[in-house]
């Protein structure tokens, strides 16, 4: 029986000024995910902790974009696929995409390559669709391409992968919930010009600086005039976490997609170790539980682990 | 008695989506000026043909940046300035900062090199604000610096040259009046925050694009859904010219600065020059005159032509 085992990585979305368009792909945490080949034309979802999640096909994120696929390729085989999740539900570091994703590679390995980057993207966002109710690809094109993605439109999909900065990210994800859906009511459904010049200045700023590789330009464009004021306020301390790690080292960051994860990128592994250590005693000292995590920005995505 | 002759090139800024932070300096059309240091404090400005701006020093754009510099340095001798001008004022193609930029270079050279890019951008902005009331760097910069420039900021200066792509650039004058405060005051305050995100995806791939050479990506990110709807419409025949050059083979392209200039941006010099051609036409027809401009962007902006 055909199967292949995955390491699917999670993702930061709305990369502070870049948001709806730019996400990134990082090392930890992520997901493991065995898909095997059925001979029947069934789809199969497993978990080995399921965080609450349905396994009916129908109701799984990797179960519906398997369905998709199989429906667009008309096939007489099945999928059974068993997930080992370690990106929690509702953190804001894509675990509905990393399942997507992970889905739709797996099964195009599987299958034989057949299907296009963009056609993953395709069916994928399926998945983002039951999980969220957009079908964005903020999260899923980094995961699928690794690196540092710019979603310039998904009708029709046009995703542009952009330089891997050699840089270190620190994730926090406080255990508090901020829902999706709250997270994008309170934003205003009408900006400033002004706000959204300078926005543009920075997203402009960011790109230049990670295609440059000019980690000083990087810092200087991480800001967010418009998105961050507004969603920060739902995140416990928010404010004290990014002045601290700003005096730490911490080249820029800020919300991890919609929350209520916090990232920061540095250029040490020292600085980002030392960011991780302040996010967890900020949390710590309001009794808030909370999961850091230290890695660089991964610049390959979805990995094969083994394939047989 | 020393002196310096220069080429001072035309530059188109709100470059499409990058509205108030991206220009572009141009081969065609310039300025030639020349400047001379004199034994005695005094500012001079002579103009060949003046078109009706005014010569004394404090009302001139060359003039008040000599002033500035002058009283800055605290110097005791002055300059002589002869500026003939082929970039038109009003036309939208830089005029201003072409004379502003030209002084601060000018008397730079024959002060031997004693103030950085930064500081001349500081000192020209000045004849900007003299002109339009704004310290704006959107031609200065690119002017300078040549090539495409992003303007992050202005307090403090922070100027990011970008790439320059191997493209041409064809642009047409049509003699019709923009003030640059009606094409200002028309601009709305607020705008929806969706097409905000629209256009900042537009701008990332517009920079991505210049960045990384990719002249496909360049042409899929010119679109600005937020300032040239509104301002295009004082621009007669805008669309017609826009949709022809489009059909032609333009990559894309829009009002330079606030108009009335129209720039097409193209791969090659035949298509540039059809570009050209077209724009004319279009003109002719309506018996409004005009002057077009090709040529290739220009990579290194302000030249030394003689120096003495």
């Amino acid at each position: 029986m055909k199967k292949v085992k995955l390491k699917v990585p999670a993702t930061v979305a709305n990369l502070v000024c870049g948001f709806d368009i730019l996400g990134m792909a990082i090392h930890e945490p992520y997901d493991e995910m065995e898909i095997k080949l059925l001979d029947i034309p069934e789809i199969i979802i497993k978990h080995v902790d399921s965080f609450g999640l349905p396994e009916e096909a129908s109701k799984n994120v990797a179960g519906v974009v398997l369905q998709k696929i199989h429906e667009h390729l008309k096939l007489t085989t099945g999928f059974e696929v068993t997930i080992r999740k370690h990106i929690k539900p509702g953190s804001g570091l894509g675990s509905s995409a990393a399942s997507a994703a992970g889905a739709a590679f797996g099964a195009n390995v599987l299958l034989g390559n057949i299907l296009s980057d963009d056609e993953m993207i395709h069916f994928a966002m399926f998945g983002e669709e039951l999980a969220s109710g957009v079908r964005h690809a903020d999260n899923i094109a980094p995961c699928i391409y690794g690196g540092i993605t710019l979603v310039k439109s998904t009708v029709p999909i046009d995703i542009i992968p952009l330089n891997t900065p050699d840089l270190f990210v620190a994730a926090v994800h406080p255990q508090v919930e901020v829902k999706t859906s709250d997270s994008r009511q309170i934003l205003k459904k009408t900006i400033p010009m002004k706000s959204a010049v300078e926005q543009w200045g920075n997203i402009a700023g960011l790109i230049a600086g990670i295609e440059k590789n000019d980690f000083s330009l990087i810092g200087r464009s991480l800001n967010d005039v418009i998105v961050e004021p507004i969603r920060s306020i739902l995140i416990p301390k928010f404010d004290e976490i990014k002045t601290k790690s700003l005096q730490i080292g911490a080249l820029g960051g800020g919300i991890s997609g919609s929350g209520p994860s916090i990232f920061m990128l540095a250029e040490k592994k020292e600085t980002a170790e030392k960011i991780a250590h302040l996010m967890k005693s900020v949390y710590n000292q309001m009794e808030i539980e909370s999961y850091t995590y230290v890695s660089k920005i991964n610049p390959t995505g979805i990995e094969i682990i083994e394939e047989s």
